[in-house]
């Protein structure tokens, strides 16, 4: 992971680390909503680019994803001259279509359930390497980056909180934590409507709900039904506890940012802040991750008339 | 101003400066939004209260605005232990003064045009030490700390956009570029409705506008009728050029950084941003400085309902 973080250098952003004094308790905000695409996912995505092999790197790269993920892998590929195709469902925004296709991605659209398959052959006709969107350990390795940054920074972290998808970013964040600060507690945050992932930890397999229960929540990046094969046993080794937050405590928490920490962020990205405010104090020293910040105008404007 | 910066390195934050690929030539971003207070002005307060004598320290500071600079002496004052008195206009926000008491300060609501006599007054009453929002060499040097974490971090800038409101800012900057970077422009940017540093620089002295007129811009930051007599002369000896931009553009550029740089900016703030796209390619290799952040919920709601 220390390489990781030599080799993304020149491309990811060190984001700021910004105190947030109006929070109760203590409170630091990893604002991964100001990387290059408005997310954490070009940490992943560069570093497992730039770790192709010259023969790869001839073939080009391929990855299946409807946001954030598709646009860091473009912007990646594009920054080595390596050739990138994107696998979107046919659902996806038009704008971040074009948004993939203006970084020199080719772009397929296919059903949604069928884009890993598609990607898949595509692959395999074409010899390319597949980036997936987390369960990869140099998406994770690259994610996990954004820990070593924190920890340089800031002495005696008590607690560290994720936003969990797929797991890509909280893996990385859990070997990274507990590798360099074992006392720090990672916690991992769902939508009470997307909660997967701590269902799956307390079982002790992974448990997928279904995809028409988890698109409920507008924490659109933490829709991922089921958290990888490859993240989840690194969950279950480094990740503390995960916690819920309701929708409504996720839109007042974007509301807050924008007003009081002048950031925007997507409802996936405020998280981790909306699970600090719903238990002021408890979590001591805490940094919360702000993962990405690629948010509907419309719904952000809806956040902004909320009262304050 | 090498001094100030290592005075006050560890109150205010180096802030990130982010490329905005969006726009169209090259236009990086020194997001001094994400300050402490929301706005550069925490560099000259914060300067400014470190550099008093203990016999001063004790006997407190004072100041004088609606508006950014009170929050940021207050704030700077509470660090050090030092007591602040902020006289208000009566017509600033009640939110904007309870802000201000919440940071420990006392505040005082006078008749807007009489606010710099009273502090005078209180001021000479009390053996306090007044620091002026702009027009002092403290301040100007606190302020001019950005422009060496710009020149740091980026090698040959052609030009660096700042916005204009009493000077303070562009004044340290052009103090700063010139010695470091002589070949680098230096260009502030006024509201159209707001224009009187370009009129006094065209001018050869300092020319005041009505307050009637420059209340009419949205940029509520570069109202002040006329820039200092303290940075009047270092404008005339360090600025190359001032511009101007309409009502319209300023929104639609508080809009653009939200949208694409998940950055929340007040009208002020954007000024710099809303040159570079009016004129796109003119600066070259171009720094804007996004002074602040603290925008009205609503304003920045409506700017996110124009059409992209």
């Amino acid at each position: 992971m220390v390489q990781a973080r030599a080799r993304i250098a020149d491309g990811a952003v060190r984001t700021p680390l910004l105190a947030a004094p109006w929070a109760p308790g203590e409170l630091h905000l990893k604002a991964e909503s100001l990387q290059p695409m408005g997310a954490f996912k070009i940490r992943g995505a560069l570093n497992a680019v730039r770790r192709l092999r010259p023969e790869a790197r001839a073939r080009g790269v391929i990855t299946h994803s409807s946001g954030n993920h598709g646009q860091a892998v473009a912007w990646a590929a594009r920054a080595a001259g390596v050739e990138a195709v994107v696998v979107m469902p046919d659902a996806a925004a038009e704008v971040k279509a074009n948004a993939t296709r203006e970084l020199g991605a080719d772009v397929i659209f296919v059903p949604g359930a069928r884009r890993e398959a598609v990607a898949e052959t595509v692959r395999a006709e074409r010899g390319m390497v597949l980036i997936p969107p987390y369960d990869h350990p140099d998406v994770i390795a690259g994610q996990g980056t954004v820990a070593l940054e924190i920890l340089d920074e800031l002495d005696s972290v008590d607690t560290v909180l994720v936003p969990i998808g797929g797991g890509g970013l909280i893996s990385g964040i859990g070997v990274a934590v507990k590798w360099a600060s074992p006392g720090t507690r990672v916690i991992g945050v769902e939508p009470e409507s997307a909660a997967d992932a701590r269902d799956s930890l307390a079982a002790g397999h992974r448990i997928e709900w279904k995809t028409e229960d988890t698109c409920r929540t507008i924490a659109d990046g933490t829709r991922t039904p089921v958290v990888g094969e490859v993240t989840f046993p690194l969950i279950q080794a480094t990740v503390d506890e995960i916690v819920t937050v309701s929708e409504d405590e996720i839109l007042a928490a974007v509301a807050v940012l924008a007003r009081r920490s002048r950031l925007v962020t997507e409802p996936s990205g405020a998280l981790s802040v909306a699970a600090h405010l719903a238990e002021p104090g408890r979590f001591g020293r805490t940094v919360a991750i702000l993962s990405g910040g690629n948010i509907d105008p419309a719904l952000l404007a809806r956040a902004l008339a909320l009262p304050s």
